[in-house]
Formats: C-alpha cells, sequence, structure tokens
C-alpha cells in the first residue's frame, strides 16, 4: 500500500500538553516514512481542512519538533468549530473529503475533546459512505476531563497540578496575613460542566499539609447559608479558609453563580464571574476579608508547571494514534487505561469512537464528600497519580523558551474555496 | 560583651521569598552563637512584639530551617498593623522596648516595605531616648519593589517571574484561539501605586517570541479612546492582543479602573477589579470575544516558579542583617547594588534608614515607552536579571514540600497584656 498523507488537526480549548500529543504523533510518523507520507496540519483546527489551509510539518526541523513537547498552546491553531450532524453539515462533510482526496490524505488524527470525538466519528462514517479509504482516530484532550473510557484526559493533570500548587500556596499565604487582613481567599477555576479542576483544589490539603479548603463543585447545589456557615466554621477554627470555587458552580435551579449578579446600574450585565460572587457573599454576611483570584488561561495554559505523567500520556496518545494508523485501525481512540494505583501504572488501550462521542464522564458523587465541599479519600487515590512529576520546560534568559513554528503552508490543489 | 537575642518580624504582605530572609537571619545568627543569643521571631508580626507572643526559633530542626528557604508566606505569621509617628503611638514604641528588655534582646530586625522601615526607624530612635541599647535593622522586603537605595527589592523578582512567564504562556494559548474565539487576554497584577509588577508583563515578549501586548500602568492616565485604538491596532495586526493591567490603573482624575463600574442593581459596589472592567471596554466597543485572569495572591505566593536571583538575594539581605548586628550597626539596612547589568552582579551594601523610611521609588518615566503601553529597552535592562535562574522546590507525591515551623512559645515574663 502506498504511503497516504496524515491530516492532524488540533480542536477546541488548547492545553499545557496538547502539543506534546502533536509531537507524538509527528515524531512517530517520521520513524515509519515507508509506511506513512507527510503530516499535514490544520490551521487553526478543522477550520484548514475546510479551507485547505494546510500546514506542512515536514517543513520543521527535528529540533522544532521535539520542542512542541514543552510548548503549550497549540502550535498549528485550534477553533471553535463544530459541525453538526450528517445531515445539517454534510457541505462540510463532503468537503473534508475534497480536500482529503486532492492530498492524498489517509488518516485523519483529530486532537480535541468530545464534540471532536463525534466530529471524528462522523468522519469515518461519511468516507466510508463515500468510498473514500480513510482512518479516522481521534486523540483525546481536554482540561474538563470528561471523555469516557479512559483514565483521564491529556490536558487535565497539568491544570490539576497548576491548582493544586497555587491553591497551597496562596493558602499558606493567607494563613500568614490572616490575624489583621485576609481571613478567606477563593480562586475561581474553569469546569462548566464538571467539577474535575475543582476537585484538584482538595489536593492542596494532605496530611502534611493540613488546609482548610471548602470547595464548591457544579455537581452539588450551591446553598448560601450552608456554605456561609461551613465558611465561618473554618475560619474559626483555623483562622482562615481557602474556598475554591468551579466556574460552572450553580444554584439549585441551575443558575450559575457567576450569572447570579444581575445587571449594574447601567444595565450591563454584572462584570466578574464566581469569585467575586462568592468574595462578596462572605464579606457582606461575614465581615471576613477577603481575596479573590481567576486563575482563566493560567491554569491551561502553565506549561512551567506541567504533570510529568501528563505530559507523558499525551505524548503516548499521539504516538499511539500513528501506530494504529499503521495497523490498519479506523474509528478508533487511544484511550488511557488505569492497571495500578499506587505506583500508577497505565498503558495505551484502544477505545472506540462510537462509544465515547456524545457521552460525559460526571465526577462520580462518592468523589465528594458528604458535606458537598471536599473530595474524598477515593478521588484523592484517582487524582494524585496525574499530578506526579514535574517536566520543566528549557530557559533562557529566565523565560521559558517555547518554539513558534514556521507553518508553511501546503500549496493549494482545489479550485473551489469554502466559507466555514 | 554578652551574647543578646535577636527579634524578629515579618511586616505586611507576605511573598515566595520572605522566608528565605527568614532563613538567612536563623541559619546566620546559628553561626555566631558566641556573639548573639537565640532569634526570637514574632507571631503574626510585631502584634507578637507587643502582646509579647515570641516564637523560640532554636527549637527548630536545621531542616526545617532550611526548608524555609524554599516555603512561600510568612512562617511565623505576618500582620497589617502600622505604628504612626512616636507622638501618636508612643505607648506601642514603648511597650516594644519593654518587652524587648524582658527578653533581653539587643537586635530587632524587622522584614518588610517602607511602613516597617519607617517602624524600625522609630524603635532605633526610641531606644536610644530610653537609654535601651537595641540595634534596629531592617530586612527588605516588598513586591511592590518600591524601596529606594536598594537595585530591586526581595520578592520582587519572584512575582515578575510569575507574571512574565504567565502572560508569555496565555499569550500563547489566546494566539491558538484567536480565529474563532477569544482574540483579547487580560491579565490583572498587584501594584496599587506603581507599575512594577505590571512592566514584568512586557518580559512575556522578547526578540524571539513576538507577542502583541498593552500594558495599562497607574503611572500612566487611562484613555479609553486611546487604549481601544491600541487594542484594534494588535488585533488586526497579529489577531489577538494580550494586556496586562495594574490593580491600579487609573483615569486622569485619579479614580481607579477598578472602581469605576458603581454600584449594581441592589446598590453593592460593583464586582471584581480591573481586569473585568477593561474586558468589557472591549466586549462592548470593539466586539471581540475576551478572557480575563485575576492573579491575585497566586502572584506572590507562587514559590514554585520563583527567580533563583530573588531566592539568593532574599537570603542575602537576611544573612547580612545578622553581620550587620555582629558589627555593631544600628539603624541601616541591607541594600542590593548592582554592580553590573549584564552578566548581573551585585553586592550587599549598607543604607542608613533615615533615608528610606516614607519614600518610595517609583517607576522612571523612561521605564516606560512613549505611548504608555509597554516597557522601554532601558527597563528590560533592569528587569531581566531579576528573573534569572529556577530555583524549583522539592516535591514530594506530585506537590510542593513545604514547611510548617512547631511555632513553639517563648514563655512569657511580663505581667501585663497589651492590646495592639
Amino acid at each position: 500500500m502506498a504511503a497516504r498523507n496524515i491530516f492532524y488537526a488540533q480542536s477546541g480549548g488548547v492545553t499545557a500538553v496538547i502539543n506534546a500529543s502533536a509531537c507524538g504523533v509527528i515524531e512517530t510518523a517520521r520513524r515509519h516514512r515507508r509506511r506513512l507520507g507527510k503530516v499535514y496540519a490544520g490551521r487553526d483546527g478543522i477550520i484548514g481542512a475546510l479551507t485547505e489551509d494546510l500546514i506542512d510539518t515536514s517543513r520543521e526541523s527535528a529540533a522544532a519538533i521535539r520542542a512542541l513537547r514543552h510548548t503549550p498552546s497549540g502550535a498549528f491553531g485550534s477553533c471553535r468549530h463544530k459541525l453538526a450532524g450528517l445531515e445539517q453539515d454534510r457541505a462540510a462533510y463532503e468537503r473534508l473529503v475534497e480536500v482529503f482526496r486532492a492530498h492524498d490524505i489517509g488518516h485523519f488524527f483529530y486532537n480535541g475533546g468530545g464534540d471532536s470525538a463525534d466530529t471524528c466519528l462522523k468522519v469515518a462514517q461519511l468516507s466510508r459512505a463515500l468510498g473514500y479509504p480513510l482512518q479516522a482516530i481521534h486523540i483525546p484532550k481536554t482540561v474538563d476531563n470528561d471523555l469516557p473510557l479512559t483514565d483521564n484526559c491529556p490536558g487535565y493533570g497539568s491544570v490539576a497540578k497548576f491548582i493544586a500548587v497555587s491553591a497551597r500556596e496562596a493558602s499558606f499565604d493567607v494563613a500568614s496575613m490572616a490575624r489583621t487582613s485576609t481571613r478567606v481567599f477563593i480562586l475561581e477555576v474553569m469546569g462548566r460542566h464538571a467539577g474535575w479542576i475543582a476537585a484538584a483544589g482538595g489536593l492542596a490539603a494532605d496530611e502534611r499539609h493540613n488546609i482548610p479548603l471548602v470547595i464548591l463543585f457544579p455537581e452539588i447545589a450551591f446553598d448560601r447559608e450552608k456554605f456561609l456557615a461551613a465558611v465561618r466554621r473554618k475560619v474559626r477554627k483555623f483562622g482562615y479558609v481557602s474556598v475554591v470555587v468551579s466556574e460552572g458552580a450553580r444554584y439549585a435551579d441551575g443558575t450559575f453563580l457567576a450569572a447570579a449578579g444581575g445587571k449594574d446600574a447601567f444595565g450591563h450585565t454584572q462584570l466578574g464571574g464566581a469569585a467575586p460572587l462568592v468574595a462578596q457573599l462572605v464579606k457582606e454576611n461575614l465581615n471576613y476579608k477577603t481575596h479573590h483570584a481567576i486563575a482563566d488561561y493560567l491554569q491551561r495554559a502553565a506549561r512551567h508547571i506541567a504533570s510529568k505523567t501528563d505530559v507523558e500520556q499525551a505524548y503516548a496518545v499521539g504516538k499511539a494514534a500513528v501506530e494504529f494508523a499503521v495497523a490498519g485501525k479506523n474509528a478508533v481512540m487511544p484511550a488511557i487505561r488505569r492497571t495500578n494505583h499506587k505506583p500508577y501504572r497505565w498503558r495505551i488501550t484502544e477505545a472506540p469512537l462510537q462509544r465515547i462521542a456524545n457521552r460525559e464522564k460526571k465526577m462520580p458523587r462518592n468523589f465528594i464528600t458528604r458535606d458537598g465541599y471536599h473530595i474524598t479519600g477515593r478521588c484523592r487515590a484517582y487524582l494524585e497519580p496525574l499530578i506526579q512529576g514535574e517536566d520543566y520546560p528549557p530557559y533562557k534568559n529566565g523565560m521559558p523558551d517555547y518554539v513558534r513554528l514556521k507553518n508553511v503552508a501546503v500549496r493549494k490543489k482545489l479550485k473551489r474555496g469554502f466559507a466555514p
């Protein structure tokens, strides 16, 4: 069989380690030159495929590709562009096949979360229907950690480490100040649908670091009075408390805390998010001085404190995608299987896309303590392995030396353009 | 001369490296046992001295003291408690001398910023007036970097490194997303009076990392239209922009951006700070999608990415304070003198407290570009040395292993209490 090219695209919110997956794909493909052609990346994700804007990764040096492993963000650009079902978006799917055909692409690698897995599956189905041979392989990535059939999602472990480390550090800070100043520190973290990232804040405390925490999960309806009582209790006992609040924290009726502030005097929607709201509640009802941080992109871009385990897994799923391609597989995803908790052992397995697309893995209720404000030992046993090890990037002149690729475009072959 | 004890207190907002100064004090004092007595630390800063709540650091192991070097926050507690002038607060100053006399304290080490330097000077003056022999030595510390006579202030270099690294990482992130999603990322940093911390955001860009930035300094009056034009220009050219906004950014009339939102529908003061306001301005006027982060305590607690230079200087000023004490000095501060830019060379010199108390070192205008939105080459030459080197803490189970001291109290000797 002639060597056919690989199309690789990054999708959705980027992470500290999605480029490590890209590195795994490209380095492994380069070792299979007889079986595989070039790796073409989509510029800005799937948009690049639709607009025939492909990047020729063979133009990048081995050193540049190696540096992807320690560079956060999406080196080829990502996008938030969801393809709908085959019925509604048939033109887009057909366009993909048209572009793939023009560039002799035999392997479609989509590096993303649940929505991308769904797109990947549909591409596999359509190519079969159209008689165009294509192996569609999904490479897992999401800080939300909500893909099924895999122990965890690459990207999550590094966010978890950043949040756990930051919550510990800031808790040390507020503990120092509590006598005369701040008593309640609030850290807002990502996770609109699930509390996986908020849960990582629970790792700030352990048997040697007795840190009072209150975690607000999206899974647990926010109860104002109960929350205030919990904060008061911790402050009375420890002098201070750290609150980790998910951006997805919500009231029983589903309203986000972040949206609860209403309009300001000018009719604008209330600024800020969940953390400022929690800060205001605490100040007005308990009269404690507060400080709040919003981690936002810092958390998912923090390659400087990435989890070594996460980096290794991100690389491994990229590498496995290529090996699956060589082995002739289709409509699958390399998944991580945990074979032992402590010491953590894992290996890559194969998961069928049908069983991944459109299924979210939620936090199990038994990962959250009965009072709803902390993680259980079971959750800790799950989480701890994911933040093991540090994988520091190289530094130059005091700053992490991240790579920017040349991203040379492949010459277009199609006459027709396409507006995605 | 009999060996007299040292009183050491941490003051004001804590930093990632103030404990490195404590480590320098205690380790060096332990090497001068014939000349110096014990090191007693104030529990919660100067409050501990006023209430005779002293911590006996001789009860801590050498390993625990060594671990202070890599532990953020104030290990003995800090406080925001400013003593006023000798006239207004005479009772407090006399109480300090009373406590020092009771515990044979011959050396008063105050580890803080400008206000603490002022207190330190007054303690020196009063002890002289009361005929109580005491050497008052101020140890510089402040993330605000606003003390005069010293090249920089320990604590600042590590905040600068965290902000520079985070701004670079988040800029890589938004660059990946800009095609279909976020175009403007906003990072709010500390610095109510001066733009030193915001300036560090400028280091995110360098000749190898061409990152579009707009920095909002407190020193430059905020001009809404000019700012929006600058953002629009960068987005048109690069596709995205990162805005670093100081919490102290203000309009020409002195109003803080953070305070400009007014009241919300319930009559509460607007939540959030400068970053949400900037985000709203950009959204409403330019219709770009934004994301914003508020670094808050994360920036000054981020020992995990501390500047090695900063850690070394923090330790050095603590060590020098003890050496000054042994040399019989009084009313002085160990200052850092830069002897060469590149490679950076520095040594510790002696600065008289009279010339430090109540003087703020502002950002020179020639450190800010003419348009007011970036740092100049001169500023870069000043800043870069301060973030050189990484000084990673040890990790255990994936988390930084920070020390909590035993903090055993010294038995009280005074009958009378004191309400600070």
